[in-house]
């Protein structure tokens, strides 16, 4: 990912906003970036539906869950779709929230390193291109505290809420954070 | 994960089924595991839930679901329970089948290096240290093919569909992942 960044349009050379107010993010190769793009933004932009909604009579909201329009399967499978930005962020935040919930309470050197790595390279391979580098670069401002799970945990956590704020999400409480993902609320 | 291995008791040792057909899978301080059984099983083994339903009225399902029973939020977000094994494989394979999408057709070197080592530490890092058990030993029997997109993406399948033919799921057929990770149905 790194490596490309440079070949990548910047946001404002071809940018246009989609239906939910985001801008339209392309790839290097002036497609639009499916991982980067919700799907209805990206369905607006590849005109697979329109502003007036898509011939499916489902509207857009039906559009957008995909799978609504196309029940059929393949080897037991339901076709669905690449998932979108939104969908990506969410597996993602759960899956290295758990990775901190996981991490030793005393971890050894290895252990320390290894994360540290893994946090690097997370940021290169990343699908979302732009969400990659935004991370990278926190990584870079803020190297992960890979000291104790406590401090992974509330690293990952100051790290989300970043991202909550540029997105205009409300921050979450990193207090609660082991409640969250290790202990559960009861 | 990997340095922890040995002091994991092993299945046998203390397992016993939970309500899914799964065996209870523990840490090495003899806790029911969070991220290494479905949520079920894990109220189920901590006392959250009898064999005849929880006390809240909602059964077993209800009580699966999580929030159903607990709508109280914190700073805006619902108290949301830590993921299961389940919602953990569902986020990951996600996210690595992804990956594997946004891999370059052509990597270079350090690409093709960092790949290798991104998947080997993910398989140290994973939160279910069962789970993250398996995918080592299946990295180390088949290493990860990364000398294009192609070529991850259909060993990325094979390796999922080797977890799909152990939990007794169907096998997704892999000429399909260009259109299940990259392009969708239509």
């Amino acid at each position: 990912m790194t490596n490309e960044d440079s070949n990548h349009p910047t946001f404002s050379s071809k940018s246009e906003k989609g239906i939910t107010g985001r801008k339209i993010i392309y790839d290097k190769d002036g497609k639009p970036c499916r991982a980067c793009n919700t799907l209805l933004d990206f369905q607006l932009v590849t005109g697979k539906v329109s502003d007036s909604g898509p011939s499916t009579g489902l509207g857009k909201l039906g559009s957008s869950l995909g799978v609504l329009g196309n029940q059929t399967k393949v080897n037991g499978y339901a076709k669905e779709d690449p998932p979108d930005v939104e969908q990506l962020g969410r597996s993602s935040w759960s899956l290295l929230h758990s990775i901190a919930a996981a991490y030793p309470v005393s971890p050894n050197d290895k252990q320390r390193s290894e994360m540290k790595q893994f946090m690097t390279l997370f940021s290169h391979v990343y699908p979302c291109w732009w969400c990659a580098k935004d991370f990278e670069d926190f990584i870079k401002k803020n190297s992960p505290k890979v000291g104790s799970r406590d401090e992974l945990g509330l690293w990952m956590c100051e790290a989300h809420n970043e991202v909550n704020e540029k997105l205009g999400k409300s921050k979450f409480d990193c207090s609660f954070w082991k409640n969250r993902w290790i202990d559960g609320w009861d």
